[in-house]
Order: structure tokens, then sequence, then C-alpha cells
């Protein structure tokens, strides 16, 4: 793909980072041209903390609840930004504690209403660990079977950043302190006590195996989304990252297969400071830098007409030859 | 529209910088939520340089021209990425100086078959700069008569980067060998050359007014894209801004009629180093950082989904008044 890239209408190396890009979906492809990676579809896997319990956000379990029905009705960001981008939103809750209506656009994988406070003991059994793991598995396997051709990571679950913070700097050494961040925008008061839990937890997980580590401080729609990067690599087709909730289930993947490395693809760099410790780890470059905080998979939709374009070059211009 | 930001069903500010780019689409616009910017098209202006005669870039004047050609058959970067994003490409011809097959694709408003080598003299006749502004401007207005909504920035001109360099420094006050880049990758030795010529452009051209300087030390599509941001300005439309040959239109524009500063996106930071010192003096940032350097209106078209997108999450997302 990088000699193609060479022989194209263009001065060599033009498209920058593109261009890398390009190479890298071809890799994953294992041709060239890349086809280009469309459809697409966005998974939101939304599930609940315990740990909210210990006064980590201001922000109530119902408004995970909630937001799953404004998901299912079209008019979350994620909903807008994956409208004018062209791909697909679904929906699946592993684990809201809050009931919502029932509604058709919503996948029930609930393995439980929540996770326990992992502030205080763990957060899943391992089998419940492993059931979103698997939930996650199965719907990546199902959206590439439906013809997806890039899955696209998405979250919900008030709490999330305490354990994705967690689960990071356990598995890349990072600085607890460091790698926790104020999430939807906490003050100095609850930052120190949420600082204070994601140190307690790494004390606890680190060294523990990734399934482990995933029940004892993790969170159900982390453990399906790192199941989510498992299936959609397993299947061969790129999967689009978005903030720091993606970026703990992708360690956690990394950690039980590594090379599903090679099918990650960064959208965007979170504020959240557990998000680039995470990117460091993959060693990933972040194709947006907006700073974007929101989750559901916004920063990952965003970047998804860039994997696209990367793609379509490699596909459509043409050579150097051809225009003499 | 900032307080409209702070009511949509997600945690204030999440959506970082794509909501202050919502805020000015509204400003843009008079009115909130303002209209998605869509549709959208990129128009390319094509012009060659009588500089290229005194060494500064190893590309041949034809190269222009059967670019132009590619663009005619939808098979250059530009054509790929604006299909990947939906947008319409239009091809204008202001200055090209060989021939090329007739195309019903490429709009004819040549003013001359290129510039003169404005390293040894001007560029161009005031009214040849006043006709290539012209017509930049009447292909903004006739695109937004024809229903478009955004205006993309595109450019082809063997050449071109030494007067958009030139032009910079002469309007911004940046140094001029440091505004001086590689353009298409060139050596050492024909950077010191392009320096040189530069340096004494701005030497000749500093404190003459815009349509002077762009006569002075110009070029043809560069006199256009002024126009067109003019036109685009006017008309009350968004103007998303490729690399420096774009910026060079631009600071122009501004320097003509400042108020159409507020009509501007840049859609990404160019290597060219004179770019960045047209986006301090702009005001501007930029929403892409990917190390490109092709021009055509590639970098304005990977940001135009960004742009549409902070638009549709104003005009789609539910408010937190209606969840509860």
């Amino acid at each position: 793909a990088l000699a193609l890239h060479d022989r194209l209408a263009k001065p060599p190396g033009s498209l920058g980072r593109l261009e890398a890009l390009g190479a890298r979906l071809a890799g994953m492809a294992g041709t060239c041209p890349p086809p280009i990676p469309m459809p697409a579809t966005v998974a939101v896997f939304a599930g609940d903390h315990g740990v909210v319990a210990s006064g980590v956000t201001p922000w109530p379990q119902a408004i995970t609840a909630a937001m799953v029905s404004t998901f299912a009705i079209g008019r979350a960001a994620v909903n807008a930004i994956a409208r004018q981008v062209g791909a697909e939103v679904v929906v699946v809750d592993v684990g809201v504690a809050c009931p919502y209506p029932p509604s058709p656009n919503v996948v029930d994988r609930k393995v439980r209403p929540g996770t326990d406070d992992l502030s205080v003991g763990p957060a899943m059994s391992t089998a419940d660990a492993q059931a979103a793991l698997d939930a996650g598995r199965d719907v990546a396997r199902s959206l590439v079977a439906a013809g997806n051709r890039c899955l696209v990571t998405g979250d919900m679950g008030i709490g999330n950043t305490t354990p994705s913070a967690a689960i990071i700097a356990a598995l890349t050494g990072a600085d607890p302190v460091d790698a926790t961040g104020r999430g939807t925008g906490i003050d100095d008061a609850m930052l120190v006590t949420k600082q204070r839990i994601v140190t307690g937890a790494v004390a606890r997980a680190s060294g523990l195996p990734p399934l482990e580590l995933l029940a004892e401080i993790g969170g159900l729609e982390i453990a399906a989304l790192a199941g989510y990067v498992l299936g959609g690599a397993s299947a061969g087709v790129p999967v689009v990252l978005d903030g720091v909730i993606a970026l703990a289930g992708a360690v956690v993947a990394v950690a039980i297969e590594p090379s599903c490395r090679d099918f990650l693809i960064a959208g965007h760099r979170s504020v959240e400071p557990a998000a680039s410790a995470a990117l460091t780890h993959l060693g990933l470059i972040p194709l947006l830098d907006l700073d974007l905080r929101l989750g559901e998979g916004t920063g990952a939709l965003l970047a998804l007409p860039l994997v696209q374009a990367a793609a379509r070059v490699l596909n459509e211009m043409a050579t150097l030859d051809e225009l003499s």
C-alpha cells in the first residue's frame, strides 16, 4: 500500500497520516487496495457501576437508563453524528441498573443490573465478566455477518471512567492518581475520592489475569467492549475506538490476545488522562484531538470518514503512469 | 448556541471544540440551531506560475493541466475524498498554462495562461488579478445560488506554495525565510532558492494594497480563492479552508474585507510553515492535524463532516428537559 501510494497522482507522502492509515487498512484486509471500510456500525454498550454509591460522579444511575432510551429514539449525540457519517447505531444493554421502557432498538444482553461497588469488593464474578465479554464478541460477529466492514465502539454508563482509569493503570503501569480524570466534570473533592478509589482498585487488581481483573475492578460494558474488539479483530475488520472506556476494553482485549492490536484505530484523544496512557501502551496515534469527553462513540464516529477516505484514495485515485 | 449546548442531553462542554464550532455556525447563519451546512461543494481553482522557471519546484507546469484533467474524470484525491464525505467537486481554470483536452467538467474562467515570473517582476497586472478575483467570487455566488450551504476551497497550481508563502509573510509580518516550506518535497538547494525568491517578493510587495499585492507576487488561483472567500462570506455561508494556498487567499480576502473572517473555518493544519502563520493571523484553530500537504481541497474536505456534525447535534439532540 505504501508503494502504491508513491505511484498515485500526487507528491509522495503528501497525504501524510492518511497514507500510513491506508497501509494499515491494507494490512488488516490482507489485500491492496484495501476494501473501503463501510458499511460501519457503532455498538453502544450500556452498563451501570456500583461504585457510584461511593461518590465518584454527581450523576445518578438513572441517567444510564434515560440515555439508553434516548439512543433508542435516535436523539443522542451518537445518533446525530452517526447520521452525518452514514453509520448505523446498535444499542446493547449488558448491565443497565434502572428500568426503562422496552424498545425494539435495544439489544437485551443484560448480564446483571449493574456491578457491585468496586471500592469495597469485586465488581462482579468472573462468570459475569465472561458473559459480558461474550455478549460483546457476539455483537461484533453478528454485525460482521450482517455485512459491516467496520466496527465502531460506543459506551454509556454513569461512573464508568472510574473502572476505566483503574483498568488502564493496572495494565499499563500508569500512576493511578495521574490516570484519574474528571470524567463528566467533577469537582476537586470528588476527584480526590475518585483518585483514592482508583488507587485502591489498582493495588488490589495488579497482576491479575485479564478476566479476573475485569471481574475485580471492571464494568459490564467495558468487558463487552473487550469482547467486541476481540470479535471484530478475529473477523478481520477494523475497529475504531472512541475514548477512555473503549481504550480500557481495548487494553484488556490486547492482554487476552495481543494480535488484535493490529485491527485497532484510535478515533480521537479524549481529555481523560488514562486515555493517553492507553494510547501510548497500545502504540496508537489518534486521528482527532478535539477535547471531547462525551463517550457514546462520538469521537470514533467523527474519525470514521477519515478511515474510509484513507482506503478510498487507494481504490479510486489514478496513478502517475496513467496520467503520462 | 452555547446556552443550548448546556441544555442538551450530555454533560456540559463534553463535545469540546465541536460546541464552539456549532456556536460559530449559529453566528454565521444568524439563527440557532444553525442549518446543517450541506450540500457542500469544493471549488478547485487551477492556475500556473511563471516562477517555476526560477527553480522553486521539480514538477513541470504540464502537471497542472494533467491534474485538471484528472479532476475532470474524478480520479484525483479530492474526488475520492469528496465522494466519501458527500461533497460535489467543481474545477475552475483561472490560469492553466498548458493545453488539456476540453471537458464539460471544467469551468473555463481562464484569465491568462499562467502568471509571469514573480522573481523578476510583477506576476500579473492588477486587471488580471481583479479578473481572477471576480471569477472566484462569481463561482461562490453561483454555488450558493444553486443551493450549496457550505463552500470548500480547493486549488491546483505547480509552484503555488511560493506566492502563497510570500503573500502570507507580506500580510502577517512572518519572517519570509521561516514562512517558506518544502511544498511538494523539494531538496535543500531548491529550498534556499525558494527562500531567496520569497524574501525578495516580500520586500517588493510589503505595504501594497491587497489587489496590487496579488498582482505583484500572487497567483491567479490565489486571487480566485480570495474572491471565493469574499463571495461565500457575503452570501452568509461557511467557507472551509484547505491548506497554505487557501490561507493565502483568505488573508488577502480579510485584508479586503475584515468581516469575512467570521465565515472562515480552518479545515486542517498543513505542514507548510506559512499555513501556521496565516492561521495565527486569522485567529483560526484548525480541526485536523494530519501532516497533509497535498492541497486540492483534501484537508478541508476531510474536516467537512466535523463541521456538519457540529451543526447537526444542535439540531437533532434531545434536551435534558425532554429526558426528565
